[in-house]
């Protein structure tokens, strides 16, 4: 269990690739005819689900052999042979398709993030995903983003008090809903709030916030806050980050950039299963 | 059902976005506080999933009210009014995050498929999917595809021979591959035979292959199979396709040019869901 | 994996039929006391479903030992051992009759299906299975029919397009159908159309039919369009076909006779488990 | 709610048919062509599945309009409507195979057990159904054998204690089985015993069994233990009972009559969908 | 298999435990560390679950190894070493909550139960569940009440004829609906009838009911309805029964007594994990 | 929705409950006969559960009305009218126990939540759940926590850092655990670490710890700890809390005190159903 409820995802995938059999394998390939292929990185990138992968075969066929030649969280770079999968040929050209459905978005997420944690490199920012999320696959892209060297932020909205505008625009006032919020969590769950300029972030810091979020904040102002802050309260950069901007923004001394384009937008890495025999 | 099975899908994102409560929204905002808010596009696109946002809000509060502003498959432009949604302000927060990452990404599939289908407009070159979809998604994914103006290549492994290059390894020749296919299949199922040249091009069609795939070939040499094909079998482009090359491919004369990209490299377009009240 | 899904189909059926354990086995036998019984044919028939029964008894205890007499597509004859099956005694008596209700179905489906192949030899036509399917077991019951000889027609609504009397009747001729059905899936998808006399079957080839099915259409007048097909066009035969009439329909020279009969009228083989110890 | 876990069939069911949108209606079809549809009898039977067939169009678009003619468990004759929907041409094309699918099945099991029923009228004999039914569909099948007019013999394993051959294999005679069983479940379940002949039906009596089945017993001998048992405890034939020796069996006076064929062997009605407009 | 179904139910629970990782112990504790504890007995019971306990570690990870101390249904003592699990140190941390949910919950049902058996030792008296389970764990929980020695009353709506109040309002009187229930179910379900007093009890046992239920009796006037029946009919005891009456009640010389408490109001057993290493 | 995912739980607990059919209510009572009904209770506590009640008998029957006198969260007292529920007699039967299987157990976890808060009030304990929890129902209960007042602790692995005992063993020490866990999640989560005595509560607070777990430590040197803390950090009470000691407890001063009895030892609260006509 790399993950939690992965056997169902996995039976769900070949179930809808699979619906009646692979008529093309199955007409061509003698059922008995071995084969053995090997998982080749066409591009650099950190790895993530290779052990899915692994239960994608083994569901196919429990007689698969599967070796890795990277764990999940390792660079690799273009031409590495990441696994390789021995077994019947007509077993991994069924799992061929959605083994790689799972490592090539994975991989892509979790080299995504590398990119982002190497741009912030020599500052003391973190990189934070967010609930942007694949509907169904929160768990796995949470898992690939941590593999990419990221963080995760909160799980879902059952884990940290996260006041944004709409919040405020319904209860009034930043103070108000600190308010609200503390005497409902006390001092279990985190309070962050999202503003956009100082005062407000004094008036959140004064509510007892535990985090700011600086929400589509320039640099310059965003620079300002931090040296307002001088570390007594965490503050997070939020907001249209890209791999441009966020160097800029980990240097003006904020202590997390959470990029919702970790999960959002989709990278695949160019990874094939290349049959040997 | 715009999809079948897509509530099951929704519970499941739901479930994960809110295992115990939202416990920011319920601490800070009355229960019986109502408000309106709206789907507003922050940048061009073709819409897909606009019935899936509402059901995800009926799902959370069957009392919720939600008026389509576009239908799906309707290009918006930058400020247009998707939908408004109207209810507890508490139960519009809940499903907020859940609508918009169904919105956002299918918005997102048939915006970039709608791109492709522009960049081929002119040419007869008709633009398909893979089965490079997210685990679990594929019908989502190709209802996305079909919004935006492309057509659905195979569902699955079942419903079409596809020969690649790995089945040509283990079967020894195309004639032979085709022959076993043919076989099996008769003519009940389309057989295509992926190449990478005019030679086993030749090859396919005597073997009596229904549609021929030009995988990675240069523009010119695709364009010589073009020609010599002469219309006798249609002509599918694949392979590292992207919004740069596909025009150069369409107008060599392929008849069809499937892009990976459409679903395996996501691309969320912004849409945001105001609050009015 | 036989069929994608298949383990949580098992464990719903292990679930409705023990849900609160096996009240008689329990009681009577002791738990540690062994068994060994087998899988006899009480007629003749097409194995189907070897690997399912196989799957059960090892869900139902891992330490159970399964050896197969038969591969799924052998024929068998009455008094053929299928396979030996030793275990604990309590575990054999809980498996059993879940194996038994997915290998007699299966097995029916297949030897049903030998029959129809078996009628039709020396003709070329072939025997096609239908959408007339069990709820949620269509890709097991296609299988079957792969083992009883038969052909798999299109697995869903979503991967060929077949144009019946009331498409016929919503769209208003066979042409303009055709035609809008063609603007919509090019090449890429077959299109087949169903007629009921030579002049439909005439607007249907011109209209570009990739097959034309022949709904209840007497032999007689069935072979006139053969005779005017000349090979043009494969022909499907559909509608009210039995063993009696499928012989006749074969040597009016159609490409392929579709029967709704190998998985709407499911016929159990008679199979058992005989307990030797 | 027809039947328990109803709604997450019909899902399956629909999922399995239309992965990828329907793509013949959808190109021939206007999305907003409305159309109007029966369901018609093309042979007599004993109506079940009436409301899994109007949820299944619920669910493929809650805007669909049904309207039932027969309610389950009634008789109609060929040519009778026993239902008509309307909606949306599309969306009744989408669902009208899946709900067929349902309505055929178990009308088909309704009716067989009709079949049995009346066969057996003028005698005392009751016909039930076993637990040869399709693995994941028990309570459907057993719902349509009530409709027919037969009774449900026990649901699973864990509501009965029957005492079969295998079992007695292993526990060595009847009598201990029987004690041994008595001493577990006292006198909250019933205990019924497998026989073969008049001695072991006396055993089986003196150890206390609530019902004697007879296995496979010809009707001659049948009578026999008929007349010895003389009411003192019921009597159930079992073992490859068919609609010719239904009668027989029944007039030796044996309470129940336990039929595999009502479900093992499906055998659908004949019901189409006729679009009127 | 202890239960069927339970891989879904592990899987469920640890995916709603871990749903983005344990955060404690990745970040503490090196991935290959390897570990060994046992759980440890807190209290004396019975147990119930350990073999579920197993199959969650090897959900977690299958490398890990588990053995048995003792097996369910035994007794064990304070201080008794249950099992003992070894395997990577994040391995068993990750399973351990779950495990134990599972483990101190049945046990404590099995622990339960094995006092009310306990308390009517000497009398006749069987101890009985009832439908009073928790929502989708009604086998595990009938399974754990097995485990302590008592009996599983009937396990759904669909396998006993159970005729209370509520009915009897609705009905109008005992002899109606003992009269229809039979012409229903004929003898192949037992038929119960819930009374308060003698006369009716008389009625109920003229109309042929199979078994009476004592509803809320007090000892003395039981025990006269006992002495009326004289074993002509099975009497059970029911409602509001605690361990401190049941003793009286058993005493009565009632049959059985059924006990919601059983599983409506759990009662863990105190199990631990231990950590040798 | 009160709860995500509720849908499914409610369609399984149905299925378990209702496998074939209720065969009492079905045959005693006329499938048109209409009744009315109300929750009743027979005893004082805090509700819980009621909507979900209300979703059962939706499920069974759609034509159900249901009218809720108390809302969640509110205290009733023996003999309140919670709600009534109206329709078809044989429906309102068939969601009774499954309503009342929620419901009881819901409403006894906001009962017994109610008197620990209770217990503490005057003081500023706060009572906290814990991951105790029946597995699959987490959400509900943690749900049914906040009815009863109570705060949800985290909810589950992956949202809160919490150093216990075993971790400590394997990480050799307190301020080596924090480190390591401070330095992979920042201050985006909460570290908690479980101390015994007022030594490691030092070495806790220096390495940096939000919140200190006081576990199972007498209420004595619970005073010393939390005069020593003088508020510089949240203090949480853990381990064997019972009613009884849960005020001297609170007395100390800390500011949480966590129990797992809340959920692990499920306490019914007592509330029937009674028909009225």
């Amino acid at each position: 269990m790399a993950i939690a409820g992965i056997e169902a995802l996995i039976a769900a995938a070949l179930k809808e690739d699979i619906p009646a059999g692979d008529i093309t394998s199955e007409s061509i390939i003698p059922a008995r005819s071995m084969s053995r292929a090997v998982f080749m990185a066409k591009e650099a990138g950190v790895l993530a689900g290779i052990d899915i992968a692994r239960l994608v075969f083994k569901t196919v066929d429990p007689a698969t052999r599967f070796e890795k030649g990277f764990e999940d969280g390792r660079r690799f770079k273009k031409g590495d042979v990441l696994a390789e999968v021995r077994g019947r040929a007509v077993s991994l050209l069924k799992g061929e398709r959605t083994a790689l459905n799972f490592l090539q978005r994975l991989s892509g997420i979790a080299t995504t993030t590398g990119k982002y944690v190497q741009a912030v490199r020599g500052t003391k920012a973190k990189i934070l995903d967010t609930r942007k999320t694949t509907p169904g696959l929160r768990s796995l892209e949470k898992y690939a983003v941590r593999m990419g060297g990221g963080q995760n932020h909160r799980v879902s909205l059952s884990d940290m008090v996260l006041i944004k505008d709409n919040h405020l625009l319904l209860a009034g006032s930043i103070s108000k809903a600190v308010a609200l919020a503390r005497g409902r969590v006390q001092r279990r769950f985190k309070i962050e709030v999202e503003v956009t300029n100082v005062v407000q972030a004094k008036e959140a810091l004064a509510a007892g916030a535990d985090t700011i979020m600086l929400d589509n904040i320039p640099a310059l102002r965003m620079k300002k806050i931090v040296d307002w802050a001088r570390g007594r309260v965490p503050l997070e950069a939020s907001g249209g980050v890209t791999l441009k901007t966020v160097g800029r923004i980990a240097r003006t001394g904020v202590d997390f950039i959470s990029v919702g384009g970790l999960t959002h937008s989709y990278n695949s890495v160019d990874i094939s299963l290349e049959f040997l025999s």
